[in-house]
């Protein structure tokens, strides 16, 4: 009752599908390269058959990476969407316009879309999302996180069983590259930007990755998936990693942890506390000290991963290259064959729209996330400073697990470096900035957020 | 055109899936406390709801872990294959018969089924996969490999666009723990394998899992989704753990590796050399030497992983827990949802049976294997041995990428242990006999295959 019928082609026994490319750069050179390359072994392995029919490029004349032949393209992406033989849109244009009045067209055209446009269905999916439900049609976007590492298809599919509890990544490649490196070299950030720059890591404005934006919009889809609803960017408090002092790397490495820059979403229950936030789901991103045994610490380098933990599984956590021409095609390459197979389904229920799951998983405002703390105060070398500081985190309720003061620095102040136990965001930043009046702190203090 | 209808039930407007179960261990009161606790949330996931119709079990009246409706239960499995309401058959008996015969029938109803046997499943593999093939049905085995963890999932979907190179697995927990406790305790075998039975991680007859061939069993079903064919354990050359001198694990230590039991699958080039292989698939489950920095020695405990290589994604690793009720009963619950949303597909086409593609990757007999190895031979302490040792290994075309010398054991002898680079299987095994007969070295040696 299952099977796909002989030869295990689509459900309506269709066998040949044609892809319509929006856009031609790296990754749709990738993809294109897959498809000519791989065409054979995707029959066989699947009874499918794919091809490239119709490609929008802004400058047709232009050399591609790969030899195409020069009649599929076009240089107007409305000709691609409504192109009665296309069956499946790629869209790989980036940004949100012309992309999402695209997309919209071919939603409405009945066709499958196919995407690794992560900021467009950050901020635009709930539209995106309707489109596809109301036409019966899906939209696939596997490459839009971690590039060729299937964590789209682990949420939707192989973790369906379960009632998500967490999950941690390591979302952006270019950031965790610096991270590796101020933390492995000791070098500062500046330096390790540049290097990242050097080895074409890193854009010449690296303010998205650096600024945890695309961690963010990463983070927002993973979520969707993970809880049901569909999220938007404006609803992820994202922090980036461009304020990190080599010094607090340093002195986290002391005590045992690394810092990484992680894309949170945890499930909350109630706390006890009635200052507390009656339960609900965080979303952040943010620089984070997780122990150096923790298994996202040994993620380096360009590397992602996504640790998600379920109700029934426990922590599964998937690992991989996140980012390139190759690993993103690949990911393509398998939304193309889900929707070719029938198999691509609307990623959201009619219920998720209109029963409103989100009454009972509200985003948690900022002020009110629950979170360990590492901080940092420069101070002046006298007696009674360290009681003092103490004393203002005890009055609003913030505990401290550990303190170490530091060596003197050049400039004579001392550092004194704290772990606090659970506490709520909005304690902690009232005690920090009532510390930072005091007369012997000398302005700004650093802090971290802490995950075990 | 890829959609699955409104409300995203399966391709035939179905909507709801009765379950038949053959067994009710462990892991089948897992899949029925999922079932039973998820139903709501899988029906507003999916549009689907899917209800525990039949039961077979040896002693109806025995206490069960979950709740269910006595009138579920019957002891007969007949009356589950050949239930016209059931769509879904679960299988969790394990063993070959009468799983084996059980299965047949309801692929031969039309019947979908799920099942977490790897055992029969890589000794019965072929006949059970044309089965499904033959009645346009599905068998779906998450469950069988790795637990939990979306393995068979991203092989199948997630990484269908690439060509696969490599697999390197920890698909075993019990010796997994057992040698994560040996590498940290620097504790003997027998004691490790007596803790991990203490801890009910390893049977009192624990040969299955310490002779590697459970390991072996998963290997088989990997290397069927990566290599698209249809392999049988006697293709699968396995050695197990239970060997493993303590000695060996800490010179291992001292050189900077691991020691985990891997489960190898390897595409093989044609070599250079005459008295090579001429190309193929490796398939090989042995204790391994791995870089401590090596991502799958980091993976500890009972915890399994896969680290697989694609031509298009590079290495892309799951790692998560491998058994239990719960991670078991959630990969059974996805390849339930997988048949029941029509997307379960036949995993084999005609093609790989009937076209036999088995001629362009033929299995690598175990001799012809190519690996590095790490070897020790107990030696006389007197002159001119390490020259005698290096002689005849160079005589067989072994060449030594490093030696280290020991400090003479209380018996009188001295280790010499040895990394050669990579050579042939035969050839390394024709010097190690021979060294093994020299005068001055005390039988027997030890050796360890070794992946970087």
């Amino acid at each position: 009752m299952s099977g796909a019928g002989p030869g295990m082609a689509s459900s309506d026994g269709k066998k040949t599908f044609r892809i319509g490319m929006l856009g031609f750069g790296t990754v749709g050179a990738g993809v294109a390269q897959i498809v000519l390359h791989s065409q054979p072994s995707l029959k066989d392995k699947t009874g499918i058959d794919i091809r490239l029919h119709k490609i929008a490029v802004r400058d047709r004349k232009k050399r591609r990476a790969v030899s195409i032949d020069p009649g599929l393209f076009t240089a107007d992406g409305e000709e691609v969407v409504n192109d009665p033989e296309v069956d499946i849109v790629v869209e790989v244009i980036g940004g949100i316009e012309p992309a999402r009045g695209l997309l919209l067209k071919a939603l409405a055209n009945g066709k499958a879309v196919v995407t690794a446009n992560k900021a467009l269905l950050a901020c635009h999916g709930r539209e995106l999302f309707e489109a596809a439900l109301a036409h019966e049609t899906s939209i696939g976007f596997e490459a839009s996180v971690c590039g060729g590492i299937p964590v789209i298809g682990a949420l939707r599919d192989g973790l369906v069983a379960n009632r998500i509890e967490t999950i941690h990544g390591i979302l952006n490649g270019t950031t965790n590259y610096i991270l590796t490196r101020m933390v492995e070299d000791k070098a500062p950030y500046a330096q390790c930007l540049y290097e990242a720059q050097s080895k074409g890591y890193a854009e010449a404005d690296p303010s998205t990755d650096v600024k945890g934006l695309d961690a963010a919009h990463k983070l927002t889809l993973l979520s969707n998936l993970a809880f049901h609803s569909v999220f938007d960017i404006s609803e992820v408090h994202a922090e980036g990693i461009d304020r990190i002092a080599l010094e607090d790397v340093r002195y986290a490495a002391d005590l045992g942890y690394a810092v990484k820059l992680l894309a949170i979403a945890k499930r909350r229950n109630p706390g006890a506390d009635p200052e507390d936030f009656p339960g609900g789901l965080e979303l952040r991103v943010h620089p984070t000290l997780i122990p150096f045994s923790h298994p996202l610490a040994n993620v380096r380098d360009v590397f992602n991963a996504a640790l998600i933990r379920g109700d029934a599984t426990g922590e599964v956590m998937l690992y991989g290259r996140g980012a390139g021409m190759m690993p993103t095609g690949s990911a393509i390459v398998a939304d193309i064959m889900d929707a070719a197979r029938g198999s691509a389904r609307q990623t959201f229920t009619k219920l998720q729209f209109f029963q409103n799951p989100r009454e009972d998983l509200p985003v948690i405002p900022p002020e009110k996330m629950r979170s360990r703390y590492y901080v940092r105060f420069n101070v002046d070398d006298r007696p009674g400073v360290m009681g003092k500081v103490a004393t203002v985190l005890g009055s609003h309720g913030v505990s401290i697990a550990s303190v170490i003061q530091k060596e003197p620095h050049e400039t004579g102040h001392v550092p004194i470096v704290m772990l606090s136990h659970v506490t709520i965001e909005e304690r902690f930043q009232a005690a920090r900035a009532e510390i930072e009046e005091l007369p012997f702190v000398r302005k700004p203090s650093a802090f971290y957020r802490v995950e075990d």
